[in-house]
């Protein structure tokens, strides 16, 4: 009798996680009715599949004896696709993967907080060697599942916060949210705006925190006025630059937290017949490809995305290989790309 | 004995494709060698594995008794990924694979032309349920390739001819070159200037004809220093507008051809000082979603790019499932939209 064949007692869970066989007999349901809760697949009913995962959840799964192998593909799930934001990533992911005779899937998760539940089957049924997340983090329950599928995951430019230990690659979104303000601090500008991402939104805090503290040092005071709430969408910007624009004492200068709030405060002051950077300067944060090309040519700082994502697939070959990680977060360097968009204040 | 067992003479070949083992003895290699050829695997000397290929080529190829079935999986294979356009198509793609079940790959082309050699030994490998393709077309080899392999492909606004019967999905290119011209013509500009695509871009010639035909029909000489010779790229469009703006009798209105070298004029007119519609109109071709913040925002062709990818993908499905074709090549149509970068010429 081998180690997976011992009789198996309902009453007294043993402490090692459970076979197939043993979760079946618990759950009073067939070993192949287990396998599709295990594989992903969708021909259960959601109260046996609860009940299945509860189970795992509770005891843990184990293989039994042959191990399956995974699929020579890494999955990124992303939130909506749009723009180059999500090109960047997929560059990145693509470079190391090409290393590792990986292919790269690409699951477009419903939104940008958590993916939506059926893409955690998606992922359960196609076996991936491991899974890069542009999201905000996993529930517990995806969580679970992944961890005993061995699939691991690792999540780059996470707007929530992981969870300690949760692997991931982030960038230096406070410093580079203080070297935009001192940037425009040191061309003379004092009205300095800034719109912010959603408050939920951990990247949009530190910068917003890098801001405060940039003001902070130069003796300048925060004016709450100048801080409008955004949602790191283009229409956003616009709005509330129209919003911050139209003060009695307008600013002379907007950070825009993101490229793609920039964008829509170039289109407000567009509206408004005002000249950037002669009648307002502008930053952006990304500096996804396409800035270069706005007129005057975006300021912004530089999150490099194909980097932090050629990292994060560096992390996950790692964990897929069975090697530990010297560290589970990652953070990479911003820079201030000075273009056309800053300059003196006019008056 | 069964059929795939009848005794085989090399000298004679027979009408029916070979095995696995026919060709191997043919060869006078190893079925394990012919099997790596066939599956894509790369340990195979280049030289034997274009003796295998060729004899594939000559005699065809047949599998043996169980069919390997494809995984569950679509492949995009892309020219050099950038910009929103392949978001698009990766969008559209996305759409039909779901509802069959199949993950979307993404593989990245070295050039829009053809994709290289590379690439066809990861479908062989990874064998998808089919491909999408985003380049001009197949050399012959690569086409025989996959069709020996069952693999069947849909190509997506092809640059190139992709030879009769060969399936794809464009867009009327034509039609798009023609109503952009008529467009400008309508608003009273006599001076139409166009920055082309690449000569050798099949879309590209069609849009130029459509020009031609526009100003032919309303009865204004096209003047050949009118036509710039550009690549589709930003920065051609920006070094054509540049040279058409500073003739002695400058354009009052350039068709771009693409989004992209719209984008190159509008950088091209920033430098020069010269305000668009004021002093120049542009139209763009493409729509993509990007188009909308430019200031203004870009009078364009709309080419439905995420749609194209949704019906090149239904016709995958059916090639997939054993179902011929009504039509090989389909053509969506395109739509002018007008915004705010067109408008009467101002002298």
């Amino acid at each position: 009798m081998t180690a997976t064949e011992q009789p198996f007692d309902a009453d007294t869970p043993p402490a090692r996680p459970l076979t197939i066989t043993e979760l079946a007999e618990l759950a009073g349901v067939s070993t192949a009715t287990v396998s599709k809760v295990v594989n992903g697949r969708s021909e259960v009913a959601p109260e046996t599949r609860a009940l299945v995962e509860g189970l795992i959840r509770r005891h843990g799964y184990r293989r039994q004896r042959r191990r399956v192998s995974p699929a020579a593909l890494v999955e990124v799930v992303i939130h909506a696709l749009g723009g180059d934001y999500p090109v960047e990533i997929i560059k990145g992911v693509g470079q190391v993967a090409r290393q590792h005779n990986l292919a790269v899937v690409i699951s477009d998760a419903p939104d940008r907080e958590t993916p939506g539940r059926g893409w955690i089957e998606g992922v359960l049924s196609r076996r991936p060697s491991g899974v890069i997340g542009v999201f905000s983090g996993l529930t517990d329950d995806q969580r679970e599942q992944l961890v005993t599928r061995d699939i691991p995951i690792v999540l780059v430019d996470p707007s929530g916060d992981p969870g300690p230990g949760f692997p991931s690659v982030g960038a230096g979104n406070w410093s580079g949210g203080l070297s935009a303000t001192r940037h425009l601090l040191d061309l003379g500008h004092r009205r300095i705006a800034i719109i912010t991402g959603p408050d939920w939104a951990l990247p949009s805090r530190a910068r917003l925190d890098g801001y405060r503290t940039a003001l902070d040092l130069a003796g300048v005071a925060a004016d709450p006025e100048l801080i409008g709430s955004g949602d790191f969408l283009i229409e956003g910007g616009r709005a509330q630059a129209h919003r911050l624009l139209r003060l009695p004492k307008p600013p002379t200068a907007i950070f825009a937290c993101n490229d793609g709030q920039a964008t829509g405060v170039y289109r407000a002051a567009h509206e408004l017949g005002l000249r950037i950077p002669h009648d307002l300067s502008v930053v952006g944060f990304d500096d996804l490809p396409s800035v270069e090309w706005m007129n005057p040519p975006l300021t912004t700082v530089r999150q490099p995305l194909c980097e932090m994502a050629v990292a994060a697939t560096g992390m996950l070959m790692k964990l897929v290989g069975g090697e530990p990680l010297p560290q589970s977060r990652v953070e990479l360097g911003t820079d201030l790309i000075i273009r056309g968009s800053t300059a003196r204040p006019a008056h």
